[in-house]
């Protein structure tokens, strides 16, 4: 049985406690969370002990940690957990500093370490990979990614987001490379405010594109935006040199009214925890797996490097306009 | 150079007109209606001579007669055709009576006869049925046709139609023979009229579905309906021992719009000689190859003969309620 | 807090089980099995105790009852737990004895009953449904509904099922009944053995088609086959006098291949547990909230009844070749 | 009548002859091409006369031209014909040379000037551009444009193709300013020779990506390759404001097949000819229409300037790695 100490009992340290749940080999045996009351309300309902967090990242009993807590706290978090030789379960992004990965990565050392880019495991890409692995259309040629929430956040989100390339694109940043499979070495990043001028206000972007290209001359082309009426977009289609593999979108049911408008089919899935549950889901069983196993999880600490590095090289393009050279 | 008699210069007419003309070794010598300015117009456009029906039947400059007239004509037409040595290419029906249709199996021998079931000519059915015939989906269980007009033609040409089963659903009879490869020898049909009262009142139904059984247990289901507001909606479906064969609509265009209703398509093409174009064009080009290398074409008159039987039990089978058999 | 007591511990109990666990107003206190290791092996996993039927059916602490035992008891024990007053989940079929059924509705009296015709609560046949009340169509002309299963049942449940019109059919005819709003007065079914000739030696049919009409004209068909390659195959189509409405397969993942061959798509999902999962836990949300609201759930003991009439006919109609008029 | 003499009667040059002579307000008087077997074949099938290109060009029984001759020897004949006082039907691209077309531009004046870039008359993507110019998806936000060919063609060809920016993606350079409405100000182009090593050492790329953006912000992103198993892959996307428009490929049947292996939909319409034969057809009409009304047509001589000056640019970013403005 797996011990875990849960820390941040917000929106997504919920969905994972939920999934725990419903695991034979792993239990949550303590919570953590700034607001003692949202500590307490999960606590209950899932029969484990509210503690501090200190508290959890030093016990005996505890074997992992799921640090779902704001960015800002992940860095000593890690750190303490790493001393307190816990596995470590990490939402996205690990920090906002790469400088401060790279220190985290030298700290950690062999400590088991978990970055939730849970698109991985979104069964549909997850299975699109697997096909591209097998070799189903040869070498990859060219991807593309796109990537378009139902709504903007408040721009008052924004502001502390980080931007919309570590913020949102760094999901896509992580596929590509999850997708192509070879270390991209150079960026092109273009972005503008057209969906709200609050967030170009904001100093931010809400609508962006980036090419990236690889040693041996591969490319990917990923587009975001904070808008899309008709639900939560999210594709990928992938070329090779024997054919096209693609993830279309998971629309809300299969029904379709045909009338003298045409045929008309349901909006996509809108939102991000219905979207992506089975994703959720999915990655904390590979967790629980790798912990018990024994074994190195993907996406690891490296992973959270790279797309850190990727989605900063992109807000310098995007505000310098010139391509950034990627050092390996 | 096949050279061909037109008769009946009416809308059918002038579509088979326009395909002999793209074709390198057929043309239309003589036209004739029984609207000498029809035959006119036509003629003037194609570089024809306006002759009567019958000295095109007698003519012997003329090799095959293609038969666009109104079906109570064409027994006389067909049997003057035969005696003139004419290959023919008949409109369906061939004749309302099964009984007329036998006896002119009887008195045209070995004339060469097209009956023109022009949806085996579809690119989409026609691919369909050669997949089939290729083994892709193992011995035929079951199949489904839908068949849907957009909208009922006048009342007054109900009247004088034959009824639904003779008018619209002997191409669907026609295809259900093509695809099965085995005869019907039950049939049960049911018909209502709930798309006009006034098709009611006239004694015809708009909306009906017919059963088909062959000896061998394999079933065909046919629906049928005057009325589709998303357009003229024509689909096939095939189940085999291995797997599902199916031929969805044609689209008026590619294009779909997204916007928070979901996901809209076009119609389907509307109107049947848009739909059809390129299979009337197939099945003249198909006539002209079997008149020219003297092969026997199909559909022949004996599968005209077929459609008409099944035609004449659904509508006994609709009026008294009872599943009938077919005798061989 | 609705008491529970469940009665049969199969496949099917476990997923009634499953879902009230993740209720907030429902707990199983009691289950029972003819085989004691299964009762003790669920009640262990879900906190439940161990009872026998009789002890749950007269039991003071239990409101309601789950019954998903063989229909050959289900007669004594919707009986027993009509006594006994608990509010009751029914497995379809009710019973196979329609005179039996009768008995029953005479019998319980106002006793909160629910048919477990899980389908009508697949979100998107309950999304089609929806919108056929809203009027998206309007007055419903045709219903297709086709089902199909990936493999044929061994031929020893065969025997012992009542045939392919009462084990799988039934649920089309729910489906119909559903749909349509309005009763079915005739009936024709046709049926072979095309499958599996062990099927048509045990007396059944593994491939069937019906045609099942209503006072009004209205017109249902329904086709089923024991075999799909391509999975498990559950579609609806509705056509009203303004449009059509249709609910298509759900696919194993969103991914498709292009290569020479083609587009290729997943096949469906195979096994009916994860094709209906969604409909089975919003059933048993349905009955639970019924309950707690003290509203009539439905489907009902009526809707019960009216699903065997029709699959009795159906076996009938086939076997005879006859249609059947249904008596309302 | 509108009389018109073909220049060049090539593949593309007949293509332009089948059209005119479906058409009743125009004919083709004369043919010349600078192989006169050529030009006599095709006169004798259209009933045309052969002429030298020269006579053709300052015929007074001639009312237009069609320019179908080598980009070479464009700049001679659209003075001639300018001079002539003909009106000018002129295959892409005007000519290789930016400067070469300002000086077309200075010297033709008033002259009736049509640039054929076909894909604007697609009747899928005109549509579109239609649907956006009525505002239902409002201001445009981002463009996704995809283009691949079937297999490179020749490395002869390459290599006086001027490159895949000036050969293929010009046609959806015109494409993108079609759609955007608002002129592209920079532009970032990247390609690689993935599909043939032989181009690559040609000097040219098989597989490209470009991002557009305008002054307002507006992005479009384009990817070209020279290979795409599942044949003509021609895809356009666009978001706005309100919503998504998009068109999809044009399949070369409707029929899919259901197996185990899953849904396996047709091939897309593998040869240009046949894929972008409407759109031929119909950017003849257009010009013929223009000519008869006297109405300035488009694409104009400006249009093909512009994604002649897009073209250039795209090579020269290609070549550096730059980012390059772009001069309206």
């Amino acid at each position: 049985m797996i011990r875990i100490g849960l820390l941040g009992c917000g929106r997504i340290g919920q969905v994972h406690a939920k999934t725990v749940r419903t695991l034979a080999n792993a239990c949550i045996v303590a919570v953590a969370d700034a607001v003692p009351a949202a500590a307490e309300s999960l606590a209950a309902r899932i029969g484990a002990e509210v503690r501090s967090s200190n508290a959890i990242l030093s016990a005996s009993d505890i074997d992992a940690v799921i640090i779902g807590t704001p960015t800002t706290v992940h860095f000593g978090q890690i750190r303490a957990a790493a001393k307190g030789s816990k596995a470590i379960f990490c939402e996205k992004p690990v920090d906002m500093s790469v400088d401060n990965i790279r220190i985290l990565i030298d700290e950690i050392g062999d400590t088991l370490f978990f970055t939730a880019f849970n698109r991985r495991f979104d069964p549909n890409f997850a299975a699109l990979q697997a096909r591209l692995r097998e070799g189903q259309i040869g070498a990859v040629e060219l991807i593309q990614i796109t990537s378009r929430d139902p709504a903007p956040p408040p721009v008052s989100y924004i502001a502390t987001s980080g931007g919309l390339f570590r913020d949102m694109m760094i999901h896509d940043f992580d596929m590509a490379r999850f997708l192509m499979g070879e270390e991209f070495t150079m960026l092109y990043a273009v972005g503008s405010s057209l969906v709200d001028p609050a967030i170009g206000a904001a100093g931010d972007v809400d609508t962006a594109a980036v090419t990236l290209t690889t040693a041996s001359g591969r490319i990917c082309q990923i587009t975001n935006s904070r808008r899309a009426s008709y639900g939560y977009d999210q594709r990928i289609e992938v070329h090779g040199a024997n054919g096209m593999l693609r993830a279309e979108n998971i629309l809300e049911t299969s029904v379709e009214l045909a009338t003298a408008e045409g045929f008309r089919r349901a909006p996509t899935l809108n939102f991000f925890l219905e979207r992506y549950g089975a994703a959720y889901a999915a990655e904390m069983r590979a967790f629980i797996e790798a912990v018990s196993s024994g074994t190195r999880p993907t996406p690891s600490i490296h992973d959270g490097l790279q797309a850190q590095i990727l989605a900063d090289a992109a807000t310098v393009s995007c505000q310098t306009g010139q391509p950034i050279a990627l050092v390996p």
